[in-house]
């Protein structure tokens, strides 16, 4: 690329134009070093008719083009390839909230908003905007709606799509689609946002979006409770949803190998029992009306629980402290993973009455295989959301043991999942990184349709190519 | 078409082939007598397997194919043109359930079964289904999803459309999708599924699906409140979420005229109130806990809107018997027009913030045009969903009376969503009924995407053409 096809490029919008290498390097790496990409230029366009310049001149050229948010993604999916003929379009400064209206329990944001950013707007207006997630401090919603971002409060409030009644995105050709409505109903043709939701960029870019708001909640409640294995978490599950409904805002499953890798790392995190147990279910309420109502309904849960022979002990927090108390073991969780070295990581799905067994089986299968493997497995147990990861026998490094056993011991995980009409990513995305599996588990005839799409909306495959869905980058080369 | 193609056609799949008048006339004709087509027969295959044959031999004939669900549809989507060349495909015998899973709420329905028996399935086993609207006793499930069916409980569970988590789907080339997954979280792609819901039968037709079921609530609770005006049923509403949250699952509006037109029809159906109001709002909670616990809270929401001078009156049903005589207030509302004469009828939606504002301008402008013109105006207001009617002045015959001014009124409503970005079907659908009218209001962008979509999987125009989108009935023919 010439520095005068850049000059043009440049010429073509308002906003800036990366292409020093110290510049552009942050856009080229992920956050987690798993993958380093080549570009000729990161473009960073003010607005949405500048995104739609963009797109055009990548299309007038042939040149593909790789939408890129806060950079937090877990598979990838905005890191171009290192064939350096991409152009990486950032939507660092699409960052204003266009329109908070607390009747309609609806905010526009652009794309390059960061999700704390808009959690807050959303505050100061006296509402509730629920998506919750460890990277909300520099995630951006454009990235959160192209990978449908799920989070810890999935169970009450959906995933990233359910969160959204309208988009903006400019397409492949360059024109923008303002689909910017803030209706609950809307049967007026096909519902085209819920395709460039979670389509990682490979349809168009987003540019904007017309998210759900909800009302506060009164009162926030957490509480631990101890149980023997999953069936007995499943138990409590059916007897929360049924006791608390919607009020049952989280629902998390950690194994007591998880719960002990905390407190090993992070001494004053440790679970409020007198014994440790195999299992714990870590439960958040949102209560409309009152803490007093809250803290009765939970009490009555667990009491109810424990008479069923449900659960071995339980701990209700009575102070928001008690409750950062218990949630820090969860949260610390990624963090002590990383401090024993990184494990090998599983973002799975399964019917939820699938969870005992697949657990039991699986790990079993894992151990037989691989003596001394430890097990990780925990996640959004309401969701049939797991994180099921394999960390190294003590004392052989983690690197290592990957790298001679993961290919395997993964092999073995997606084929339980895949047995169980499960997926081998629930929330995290394809991405570059399973780009291949997906393909191979994906039936024939829902990869043949998704390929029709991609071909009908981006015939030239420029947008992320080889990303999603294998073969794109091939031709775009 | 000769007696051998229908014998060629009959020898390829297992189920029903309907050729004579007397047997096809149920399937021609819309159950309002809107809309009467031709067809050269009427298929009801029994299977999958047998849906997917009879698709394939029509591609391979070129012969159009009009998907049959319950034939309840409000705007013409399953009634064939009377070109005499389309193939009725009734689901009337896919009608199986095919698994029920409580600890996963999920259920497995195929096609042609009816909404009711679905819920009394749900029911049995111990859940919710909770998708709920006045034609559910002959609706099927193909059709709910076809059309993305809304009705009575929005405000809580949703659309059809977020009551499905899986589809099989059989592909206009005559390939069987198998998308019944049962999953809350599945990123692996094109969200697909969301395609073929609210299609109309234009890209597939839909032979089965998971749905999501819920747990049954403790108790329900109704109430009927009396406002000045949509101003402050708006008031109420938010006060409403803010205190119930999710557990208020209706919220409707209706205009005094409405109540009044039910009372002079239906004399023992009558507010409870001393004197009449302008509007009223009919509440319902669903709670998990207890029918103390409901009543309370419903009091509690009372006592502060009435303090907050919201409502002028109020009344909290205290058994079945009185929340099944509020609920008829509203159920008999549509049979009360009817006995009135047909009037001029508006499925929309706006956003909630606008509803106010919408009816009183909406309604002052109709009133100046055609003096005494009585406009209906009820529905869904926690959707921002109206059913906005209007009615001749009293002594003038309606049909006459839509016939000289329906047209200009309609246009002035659908001016009046379209200024304020709503949606000219909210939960009706497209069919045949408001193809034009879509086309004239839906931006350009938007509309080339969904012919692209519709061009990649259906080529030939076969799926239900000339419905929902314009030109696939006359490139078919």
């Amino acid at each position: 690329m010439t520095d005068a096809t850049l000059a043009d490029l440049r010429s073509r919008f308002a906003g800036r134009l990366l292409s020093a290498p110290e510049d552009t390097a942050p856009f080229l790496t992920d956050w987690r070093r798993s993958w380093t990409g080549r570009a000729l230029a990161v473009a960073q366009p003010d607005t949405t008719a500048d995104v739609a310049a963009v797109v055009r001149w990548c299309a007038a050229r042939q040149v593909p083009l790789v939408p890129q948010g806060g950079n937090t993604g877990m598979v990838g999916g905005a890191i171009p390839d290192d064939g350096g003929r991409a152009l990486v379009l950032s939507t660092a400064r699409l960052n204003r909230i266009r329109e908070i209206d607390p009747i309609n329990n609806t905010l526009t944001a652009e794309a390059g908003c960061i999700l704390a950013t808009v959690q807050q707007a959303a505050q100061e207006a006296g509402r509730l905007y629920p998506l919750s997630l460890g990277a909300e401090g520099s995630c951006t919603i454009g990235g959160n709606l192209a990978s449908n971002a799920g989070g810890v409060q999935v169970l009450r409030y959906g995933n990233t799509r359910e969160l959204c009644l309208g988009l903006e995105v400019v397409t492949p050709d360059g024109e923008i689609w303002d689909g910017l409505r803030g209706l609950r109903k809307d049967n007026t043709g096909y519902d085209l946002k819920q395709l460039f939701i979670g389509a990682e960029g490979t349809l168009g870019v987003i540019t904007a979006a017309t998210l759900k708001l909800f009302p506060r909640p009164a009162a926030r409640m957490t509480a631990l409770a101890a149980v023997s294995d999953p069936h007995a978490a499943l138990r409590l599950l059916e007897l929360a949803q049924r006791r608390l409904a919607a009020t049952l805002t989280a629902f998390e499953l950690m194994s007591g190998v998880c719960v002990a890798l905390v407190a090993r790392h992070f001494p004053d995190c440790r679970a409020p029992f007198e014994r440790t147990h195999p299992w714990y279910v870590l439960l958040e309420s949102s209560d409309p009306h009152s803490e007093a109502r809250a803290t009765q309904a939970f009490s009555e849960l667990m009491e109810e629980a424990f008479e069923a022979g449900i659960v071995a002990d339980a701990a209700i927090a009575a102070s928001l402290a008690q409750s950062d108390g218990l949630w820090r073991i969860r949260h610390h969780l990624p963090e002590a993973q990383s401090l024993e070295g990184d494990n090998l990581k599983h973002d799975i799905s399964v019917p939820i009455s699938a969870i005992g067994e697949f657990i039991e089986h699986t790990s079993a299968a894992i151990v037989a295989a691989n003596p001394g493997a430890r097990v990780l497995a925990f996640g959004h147990l309401g969701d049939g959301n797991l994180h099921y990861n394999v960390s190294a026998p003590y004392g052989v490094p983690q690197p290592a043991f990957v790298r001679a056993n993961g290919a395997a011991i993964s092999a073995l995980v997606y084929e339980a999942v895949h047995r169980v009409r499960g997926s081998i990513s629930a929330e995290h995305g394809i991405g570059q990184l399973k780009v291949d599996k997906n393909a191979h588990y994906k039936a024939g005839v829902e990869m043949a349709l998704m390929q029709k799409i991609k071909q009908a909306l981006d015939p030239h495959g420029l947008m992320n190519p080889g990303r999603l869905l294998p073969g794109a980058s091939h031709r775009a080369h």
